[in-house]
């Protein structure tokens, strides 16, 4: 039985996911609240703080909690290390402080209250202890406590601020209640929140139509997608194409004997997931490319994709990791009515599942030695929970940088818990949602409900499988838009290039599928090619950039307009700086109008004051003085606007 | 490490409470519902069940579970033992079942299944060992999935519902993952969930005005309740009353010499939580009274006050109970702007805290061996949580059936932590609840939310501590109004007696106290007077025991009605045989109308048929054969409908 003078309870602690299995998640320098119910019985005044220390460090540090609304108590900290942190609650009735609320009272109802001014002597006596230097101050309080003379100078000082200041500063924690778990949280560098991707084929690269692009030709590549304002390259599988039941173009069983294969089928005699396709180039080639993209300003992200093609080197030397059927073979992967003729998928079930989980980790080690440090995980959802917490576990004892992008297109829950088991970031179903109802409705569940702690989203207006019905047969207009949201709604988005810049979005009639996928066949690009959708995509990176305010996801808020096809949100940083405004007209081929209601409590503007509104992309600025203003959009001329809001 | 292997997910448990710390709560008889997430990677067929066991039992049971929505899972089994219950999860791949259904996709496909078949024989196999009673069954499915000649009736087998019934009645398991806790389900008596208080002052039963009742004296008044219905009285503390300080009528600070105090005053040289004022009789007659309402179908419940008049024999003989200050007294007990100058508080943080919670258990432990299983626990915030979580499973270690009522008009967080703590009932909102919306919105936090499985609540319209603004004023009307509410909206319902049937409802003026109140003077009632209110609480009553929908709390719905003024409400109960609807004017002055959406789906009856209502006040029945039905309620005739309802 715990002591039964500790009468605080706290409960209903903020973050805590799954009762404290699943860390909480921030980057470096952001701020991290917690809240929690904290109550007692009867009506004594109490205090809380929030403790918390980084890594294996034995001392606490804390943050003063404070009451915030109906025995709902909140307090915050900065986090400035990666890695793992620990926090907890205590809380207590604070004693002195319940006398001097209740000497007060009774000053107030014009009550004698020379016994409460002898009975807070020992509360001034135990603050002489904690408070040295104020021993002058305390000494001639104790003595005009107990002096019937010094009544009113006393009274005066009992309920001082000054007093109180002190009582407040210099807790006794008599009989404090700690939290009974110390709870996770990951603190991850800053690209786990703010980061903008971009997908080609390495493959796709070649200056010349019909050859097999190189790393070599990536190098020319790199300027146009620096130049665009990219951060990450994520490059589909670069390792060895299986031979064995090989796709041909669009997705054919019927390959002719020059076609390349799918990259993820992966593995054949001349290697598996540590080595690369030779047609790409050479090791040397590819760490080139990762050192060029990093002068500038790019890193490499890595598909890891956890399956083998029939020739892999995996199925013979460890037979044990795929599961067999009666007749020998063993059963190609499927999603129904998706069939991957050219891919095992991995048995998990394994016996030897120990070794197989460890030569897993071995791949991503591999790569992380030689200098990548995120990886995009295809289909992680296919692969059990339990290995992928391992595994990311296992990663980031060696290298806290390394980054995971989970590609789950999957039932909310099965999503949720790859977040919570420590992918750090996750695709969404951005790709999907158009209209303003469906936008709001989803942001709001990713960063208003308890996702917000643990799920990072990551948007993308298209990838390699999904080309989304609006975009088949969209203009320029709703590419500009659907690339505007992503970058904007989201701090994480990414594109698959250059088919989205180059609005090459001929479909496989009937399905969500690219017409002449670059997942089946070379294609060739135009590089240099431009246009105003790439223009806008450029400006829109720079400015996310400049703005830290679309650095953070969860700051969103929708400021309401009274037309269906107008979406308005603000955007705040941290530190308050950066304040940031969009409107976007969802409608690609008409005119729209209406009445926004700008968030001037947000700014806290005075109802007289006027707001200066900047268009970050057109030059233009306007002066707000109404609570709502008019807002017409062209989507032919462009179809939003990023406003920086200076009060 | 636990198994890799293991694949199956379980989280997002409910009832969980405070992350199974505390007990939900049932009473025997009763069904208990379990859901959780549960969830694998992939697409394979889980399956999952509830295990549970009563007491200290070895041997867990089990009930299955079934998938209600987007990965979450519900099952339900019904509690038929008193005391502590222990539920946890299991769940698992059903690799059988997983087979099935993979080969079924195929056999659709048209694709030719024979390696399935042959893959399939290992489960038949297995099923074999588990079901000898099938064992002939088997052996020709094993030949005839290895047999190319039975190659249709092989295909035809293998998806039939009996194999797969087959499969899914007898699990392999294989793999399974139980839920990380043991999670704790406390079941009472019947009478948790369903009883009719009435509280009155067993000194104001004298048939002679100006004297002090007896227990004598209750014998006479015990039909009187008895005919009304109720099945729990309720007498305020029965103990000897401090002179010290005695409060006079009307809360004054100067009594005459023959006031005789406040019940709540607990104690003087004549004996304290344990004893029985002189005035009320002995023992004997405590005893008596007690058996003579169980022959009339009533139990007495206690108040149970944990504080102490200044001349309580605890103040002498354990000082260290009470919190002395520097001049040698004790503050009263306050409640600002409420003072008690006749109490004084337990001092909980003593450092004799546990000899002191021993000797308090002591006194509801001497109270029950006199045959008291219920209790009324007065201001229980104003004691450690702590203490109570200990009091209580002391007292259900000796007495299961013992209940406790916390009386915490208080905040709702603490209010809900006493229920989490134990107590079996609590007292609620209802008397300050008046309006439609306040009632659905109030109904529906109790019945729909986390409170549900632990927060039983207990409606009474008034108590000696509140006479309600509108009740101040009411007509007979209002009376007869909130009463029925009260009784019908929560199986659980008391009222304060007879003050309310007798509606002598005068205040003190801007208080909600009753003037005159019998806290501080005995006041003389004439038990055999009856009106229409009195009438309509017995037939109330009845109705309760009559139809079991009544019997419960969570099975309210609310039903719409087109008129503010008219509220509406359907249950049923568990077993489904017991269906009722109630319809309530809440205008206690004028005739109000509306259409009611009748809630036909609940009943499962067909657009077209008709259903059959029958008034159980006025004995009139109508025909209703629409979705919505047109309803008026006079007053001043009855002011409500409750409908029982027949398909």
């Amino acid at each position: 039985m715990k002591s039964g003078q500790k009468r605080v309870v706290i409960e209903n602690v903020s973050p805590e996911i799954n009762g404290g299995q699943h860390a909480a998640k921030r980057v470096v320098g952001q701020r991290f609240e917690v809240i929690a119910d904290i109550l007692a019985d009867g009506h004594d005044v109490l205090n809380a703080q929030i403790k918390y220390k980084a890594g294996k460090s034995r001392n606490w540090q804390t943050a003063p909690m404070h009451h915030a609304d109906n025995d709902g108590w909140k307090g915050e900290f900065t986090v400035d290390k990666q890695g793992e942190y620990t926090y907890s609650i205590e809380a207590w009735v604070d004693y002195p402080l319940t006398w001097q609320h209740n000497i007060e009272r009774k000053i107030d109802d014009g009550q004698h209250v020379n016994v409460e001014l002898l009975d807070g002597v020992q509360y001034l006596k135990a603050l002489k202890k904690k408070c040295p230097t104020e021993k002058e101050y305390l000494d001639s309080l104790i003595k005009a406590f107990q002096s019937e003379e010094q009544y009113n100078h006393a009274i005066n000082e009992a309920r001082s601020k000054k007093l109180h200041d002190l009582f407040h500063d210099n807790p006794t924690k008599e009989f404090s209640t700690t939290y009974e778990k110390n709870l996770p949280l990951y603190v991850d560098r800053g690209k786990a929140l703010f980061s903008s991707w971009y997908e080609f084929f390495p493959r796709s690269t070649s200056k010349e139509e019909g050859k097999h692009g190189t790393f070599k030709d990536c190098l020319d590549v790199l300027p146009h997608v620096s130049d665009m304002g990219f951060d990450v390259i994520y490059f589909p599988p670069i390792h060895p194409i299986g031979t064995a039941h090989r796709k041909g173009k669009n997705n054919t069983t019927t390959p002719e004997p020059d076609d390349v294969g799918v990259p993820w089928a992966i593995g054949n005699k001349e290697g598996g997931h540590k080595d690369i396709l030779p047609e790409l180039g050479s090791l040397a080639d590819f760490k080139k490319v990762v050192k060029e993209a990093k002068g500038q300003g790019i890193e490499i992200a890595l598909d890891f994709a956890l399956q083998c093609s029939p020739d892999h080197p995996y199925v013979k030397e460890n037979p044990s990791w795929f599961k067999w059927r009666p007749d020998g073979t063993v059963q190609y992967a499927e999603n129904p009515p998706k069939k991957y003729q050219d891919i095992y998928p991995i048995y998990f079930e394994s016996k030897d599942w120990e070794p197989m989980w460890d030569e897993f980790v071995s791949i991503v080690l591999h790569w992380n030695k030689l200098g990548i440090k995120i990886f995009r995980v295809d289909n992680p959802h296919t692969k059990p929970f339990g290995f992928w917490e391992y595994l990311i576990a296992e990663v980031k004892k060696v290298d806290k940088d390394v980054l995971f992008l989970s590609e789950a297109f999957t039932r909310p829950k099965v999503m949720q818990r790859l977040a919570k088991v420590g992918f750090t970031q996750g695709y969404t179903y951005y790709t999907w949602r158009n209209t303003k109802g469906e936008l709001i409705e989803y942001m709001n569940e990713l960063t208003k409900g308890p996702m917000k702690d643990y799920f990072r989203p990551n948007f993308w207006p298209n990838t390699p499988d999904i080309n989304p019905w609006p975009l088949q047969g969209g203009n320029e207009n709703l590419y500009i838009i659907r690339h505007m949201m992503a970058a904007t709604l989201s701090s994480n988005y990414g594109m698959y290039g250059p088919v989205y810049e180059q609005i090459d979005h001929s479909p496989v009639v009937g399905k969500e599928e690219y017409l002449n996928s670059e997942k089946y066949e070379v294609r060739h690009w135009d590089w240099n090619k431009t246009n105003k959708l790439k223009q806008l995509i450029t400006r829109v990176n720079q400015i996310r950039k400049e703005y830290s305010a679309f650095q953070f996801t969860n700051n969103i808020e929708f400021c309401g307009v009274d037309n269906d096809q107008l979406i308005s949100y603000f955007k705040q940083s941290e530190d308050g700086s950066s304040n940031v405004l969009c409107i976007v007209n969802l409608d690609p081929y008409n005119k729209q109008s209406g009445w926004l209601r700008v968030p001037r409590y947000r700014l806290g503007v005075s109802a007289d004051s006027a707001i200066r509104v900047s268009d970050l992309v057109t030059g233009n600025s306007y002066i707000w003085k109404d609570e709502v203003n008019y807002i017409e959009l062209d989507p032919y001329q462009v179809p939003y606007h990023i406003f920086s809001v200076q009060v």
